[in-house]
């Protein structure tokens, strides 16, 4: 029997000028999908191109990060924009990162929405359709990361309409509601701080296709690749403890390209 | 034998959200080539998507029409940027442009820097050599566009170098030095008000490769195409003037990809 | 008895580096009070100090025009952006164009969010109280543009929380909803083409302070400044026509510094 | 005998949406002048707030550190701007921080341009001059600070005649050339990194107005204001060798405009 795979995916790139933001030389190792912010909300020509070597020297797939048009907000602010807007912002950015992937001799590999762009996404599955449609009219082997939940069919069926391949996403570190959204980071306890918890979530959602709520429901939730973070020495650790505990349970840690 | 072939180029897609400049719908008929701002300079998401658009219905070749990230003073600015910055930069704007070239199947034929880049350029090989290699990184089918002068040979070993293709550029409108280079806009006359006069300065370029500069002189010149403007209905106006010498004379106007 | 006295207002200053938008030197004369925008949904340092120099030259009284950072979006989008946001926001703009007035020996006289700023705080007073707080912090002298309706009252005791003045605006060419809210521009016939039309309705708000509904609903509306527009020949017609009506009825165009 | 009395200013407030940058609460309690940057090459609305409340808490006297717009170049790269250019951003930015400062009951101290824009006027004293025009027609009790030298005189005579002061700079931790300009970066040795060599230059040049250049000549020179940095824990370090080596030296660290 072939060994489970999982994706551990983290958003890079995001510095920006003369600022520094995450510790990518860090991170990038320890992952196998990066998602490069693309100029918008964070990122800028000299750090897209730095990040698709460090995506590349370590063999990880590379993948565009697009978000709002937001710098001074870091794209986490909804904006009012029409779904056509989206798919220009989204068309844009994907591109400029794919030259400095070409350039390189690298093709991107998915696309992630960031922060408020995802996040209306989840809200309205228009938007979804709206970045399926665009990435498809891009280059058709490109993955869209979505948000896993039991809206899985559905967004299934989008990414059939548009000829694209779909990898699901599970928030390790955050509480999900019985309906199969994220607790709100405005409630106290939505995010775990404990690393080993973290882990055997994950786990858990890789061997079973279950996660426990916070109100201790269990609900079904499958998921192809894992969202983590490296903008710090803690979160850099919890990576090293769900690569562990993936490893330590025979998972192996891909792209989702080698197994979607 | 086969009849002389020449480009006319302009640049394009200059609006910016609610700003509107340019009367691309008129002047993109009457062109070969495009050269499409891609958002620093000039240009956003939604106006590059049709201005690509308008290219494509008209059978007019797209390139990008990069400049400095200068909205504010429109790339018209010297900015003292590294090599590996004009770089970066051009491969973003690229990109991204190319991105909703392929989005509607087309692939961008030629990369004109903009304003201070290319004026800058003119001034220093080596932009041109960055310039060059950063091309042939993305895609080595990209032609280049470079000011015409007796500097021909030397670009031409640049772009041999990096294996691109460049096609120069002739200014009908602008007076010229014997030395090649353009009278700097400050000085009076520089620019050539009359259209007759223009559309015969073409032709004798296309036909002997000379012009006649401002003192006189007559100076060697080839080039494969000729700037042309579309800012306003005289501007509009000149470039038919030139297409009828041309025609008149039997030359084809036609995109460089089809005969470089 | 002392004649009645309103006030014109309209947006300008609205060009940005290359890009021209608006006709302000044929508007501004036949207003009384000028919303400057600030640089950044529109406008520049240099569109600013020009735009200060046009007021002033017209003893127009000059006020900020703030927005949101949206310059690709000219400031039409919802964004959602924090109270304390808003209020750094605007407090920034009002200080950089307050800046330009001092050089010029003029004061500002008031404050007119732009756009989707200012549609957001018609739904949402608590966005008039953080202006009103930032205003006051800043001068409390200046006056806040806000949109009359029948929450008059409530507005009126938010100014007078914070000491500072407010100028209700009344929309002329638009139709008003029985509630005091303008109808949607979604909806046709929201916006009032016949100029006559414009005219008169604005002359029975003033004499009378009733507006007639789209629905035929006759309700109270009281206002200090009229909303008037300089992007086009046919919306600087309409201001000479509102203009000419008041001045056949007695009344007087003043800036609402001098009567407030 | 009055003590002798110094400036130590410091560039604050270059945080700018999610990127923070320095450690403006560790140095602001350690200097006189604060010099906050402001939204052009670096800072947002919310962190000028903040930065002015910093300076508020400690006493320290706030002011303008006015750049280039270019955030992505961290305002470091020469732009070809007109000296009315330098005027409107100079203004623009001036303006902004005011009403931050204006709404916490503080008045702004001086000016420091910021990075190329300093350096530019170094080498070109147009600029200079037109940037102290802006700040006379702003408000003329503004201290502008400028790079001491050999130039003094000359800089005085425009200060005079603008009628504003100024406070002439020194950078302890720079080599000096025999002809009072800063030994390039480029060079090797450009900036002293032993920080007992930085406290003892900067007391030799407040006690006898000399400074000891990189080649042994011993050039006269003297300023009111010194430049310290507050980016990093060994910068720290060095404004408290610094202020120890002054106090023991009987010699009182005030801002200019309690002196000048």
């Amino acid at each position: 029997m072939a060994p489970l795979k999982i994706d551990l995916n983290c958003d890079v790139g995001e510095s920006f000028g003369n600022y520094k933001l995450g510790m990518d030389e860090d991170v990038i190792p320890l992952i196998s999908s990066a998602n490069i912010a693309c100029g918008f909300h964070a990122g800028d020509p000299a750090v897209m191109k730095r990040t698709i070597r460090l995506a590349r020297q370590n063999g990880v797939a590379a993948g565009a990060h697009p978000g709002f048009p937001d710098l001074i907000g870091f794209g986490r602010r909804y904006m009012d924009v029409t779904l056509e807007e989206i798919q220009d912002y989204v068309t844009y950015q994907i591109g400029a990162l794919q030259a400095f992937a070409s350039a390189q001799g690298l093709k991107l590999q998915h696309v992630k929405p960031h922060g408020a762009l995802y996040n209306q996404a989840v809200h309205n599955l228009e938007i979804w359709d709206a970045v399926a449609e665009s990435i498809a009219a891009i280059d058709p082997r490109l993955i869209l990361f979505v948000q896993a939940g039991p809206w899985r069919k559905t967004l299934e069926s989008i990414g059939a309409k548009h000829g694209i391949r779909l990898a699901f996403e599970f928030f390790g570190d955050r509480q999900y509601n019985p309906d199969g959204t994220l607790v709100s980071r405005r409630e106290s306890g939505a995010v775990i701080r404990d690393h080993q918890q973290v882990a055997q979530k994950v786990l858990k959602m890789v061997n079973r296709g279950t996660v426990t709520c916070k109100d201790g429901t269990e609900i079904k939730l499958s998921a192809e690749t894992i969202c983590v973070h490296g903008d710090n020495p803690s979160a850099l650790d919890l990576v090293g403890k769900i690569r562990e505990a993936l490893m330590t349970s025979g998972i192996e840690i891909a792209a989702p390209d080698t197994f979607l």
